[in-house]
């Protein structure tokens, strides 16, 4: 019997993160206290290390990561050359990285060290990849990390040019905690089929750009962005979305094939959302959001919004571009990658379902003169 | 209930290739049809068009082929710029094809036509980009297609720079066609798993690429290259071959997940073996290959050899070098690739199985400053 999407499928075992009754933990702690009390720092030796680090090892871990921030020149010196606004940016993360592996002389090595410090080296060149991109296509210089500032804080200054302030440092970490890992999504599953050969880390985590591409995965939160800009204004939230109702069409960001009665990251988003529109003095966004999330709970049953619901507005308040948010999502979920990557070549079984034939039967072969 | 390597499970209907009875065919067509009578250049439109093209037909994709071939002079430069001959020539071969997608302005499309377009580009730059690279690694300089040979002769030329004779354009082809496709494969598999979220054609390559490149499946036959000259001489087979099995060591080149009394497409590539050994003059390749078998069949029940233990010698015999098998079993098996990415997304289902939790259960959130 086919199991389509292999829906309740269960496809290994795991112990890095959960999704139980609807509530999802990393190594069993809450998201709602690494939300609120972690750095992502934190969480990446989380993940990696299947414990919290002390402060020793907190700073070690951030070290690390600093250190291994910078992009090979030769990757820079070709992005300079193409046209990069005409390419989708998630295309230049997966070809980045593929291109990290060229540089690394330990590429191919399942060694569980070399395996470690290849993953401090994905994880923190993977955001400098993305903030350069971001510049270098609006032909600005790119800007080398600073060794001071933590990983969000980093990404955004990196990105804009200005460190951030404590809100928006706050806002950015948060939505990297949130999206760091979740269970066996089909990135992740991606990345672990790919591994499952026992091929290298470069090759799973490539796969796993390719697949969070995709507007049914990482695609969605660029697409709750563009339909807020579509709707334009709170006044048009309502005929806007009934108009969608009608015609059966979807409307993103919402619901969600594990979660039934809603998806745990949404509230800490949405909170930041209302207090970064706060700030920024454009309160639209959060309140047509609020708009949307209230219209669906009404007209639809068990449809609650996810965690690209209210990211969305999230990164449009901090000033960045739609079509960054899967890029970032990207930044994010490396660190789950890697812990389900390195995971997987722990236990190692080659990934090989069958598929149910249902083209035709034995054919006579004609040969080519013969044929019509 | 975990099913690890999701072995036995039906994940997918298909109508592209069967496995039933240890029985191989494409579309319907048995293997062994095709891999006499056909070009490479039939089974792929075969595989895409689900039916053998007429004369026309594969004139037109033949020179579609063709026309198609060339690699954009952005991505030569990049290459020659690098040190190529310390890379993992499937590294290359990954983000080659990752590169591609900057040059194609409909990249992202999912339109039937432009899927076939894109198909018809990655079919023909992949074969390009493998030779290509293979020279340029050397310090030679890459050599166009020429458009009035064939696929399998055109790659051979491209190189070594000589139109190959018919018995070795005939081994080529032949193990172009064994290779084509095969099923729900690993990297096909992942290739589907990535494009389940509606990515694009480029991210499911890359996927299926970086799957392939595993010691577990598309690395394999490299592998049995490597054994053969470790042994050496016809006379060291036996102690060899001995001290392996008495130490459980695994012999590469031998069994099969799905295949239980033997592998359809060995006999093809043994007879090709044979025939190449006699004309290069260097038996050697091939009596090794058939003690081998020999001595398995005698120690070991069911393990017959794969599709890649003959596959080495073939290629061996053909002058190329040993890491280039794992990309030329690529260059083959993108037209299998690309009628399952295709397939996909006729009738899609984002795939997302779950995991079996196994971490610990939870835990109490303890604030850094309080952690050893």
């Amino acid at each position: 019997m086919v199991v389509k999407g292999l829906e309740g499928v269960v496809a290994t075992q795991s112990s890095i993160s959960s999704i139980i009754d609807d509530t999802l933990t990393y190594v069993g702690y809450g998201i709602d206290e690494l939300a609120q009390f972690c750095s992502f720092e934190e969480v990446v030796y989380l993940l990696w290390h299947q414990r919290l680090p002390n402060k020793q090892e907190l700073e070690e871990i951030r070290k690390e990561l600093a250190l291994n921030a910078s992009i090979p020149s030769n990757i820079i010196h070709y992005l300079k050359g193409i046209p990069l606004n005409k390419i989708n940016p998630m295309a230049v993360v997966r070809t980045g990285v593929s291109l990290f592996s060229f540089y690394d002389k330990d590429a191919d090595s399942l060694d569980k060290e070399a395996l470690y410090v290849k993953s401090l080296k994905v994880q923190a060149k993977i955001s400098t990849l993305v903030a350069m991109f971001s510049r270098l296509r609006k032909g600005l210089d790119p800007i080398a990390p600073r060794k001071d500032l933590g990983f969000a804080a980093n990404f955004l200054y990196m990105l804009n040019g200005r460190v951030p302030n404590e809100i928006e440092e706050e806002a950015f970490n948060k939505a990297l905690v949130l999206h760091a890992d979740h269970e066996l999504n089909a990135s992740t599953f991606t990345a672990r089929v790919c591994v499952g050969t026992l091929s290298d880390v470069y090759s799973g985590m490539t796969a796993a750009i390719g697949a969070l591409k995709g507007p049914l995965h990482g695609g969605a939160n660029e697409n709750v962005m563009k339909m807020l800009m579509e709707i334009g204004e709170l006044d048009n939230v309502e005929s806007y979305i009934l108009e969608k109702l009608e015609k059966k069409e979807k409307i993103m960001g919402f619901g969600h094939r594990v979660y039934q009665q809603g998806d745990p990251r949404t509230k800490h988003l949405k909170d930041m959302s209302r207090r970064l529109c706060d700030i920024t003095g454009n309160q639209k966004w959060y309140e047509m959001s609020v708009k949307v999330e209230e219209l669906l709970a009404e007209k639809k049953k068990n449809l609650p919004p996810n965690v690209d619901f209210y990211s969305a507005t999230v990164y449009h308040s901090l000033g960045i571009d739609s079509d960054l948010f899967t890029p970032i999502f990207a930044v994010a979920r490396t660190s789950g990658w890697l812990a389900h990557i390195m995971e997987q070549y722990e236990n190692n079984r080659l990934i090989r379902p069958r598929a149910d034939y249902t083209g035709p039967d034995k054919q006579v072969y004609v040969p080519l003169e013969q044929r019509d």
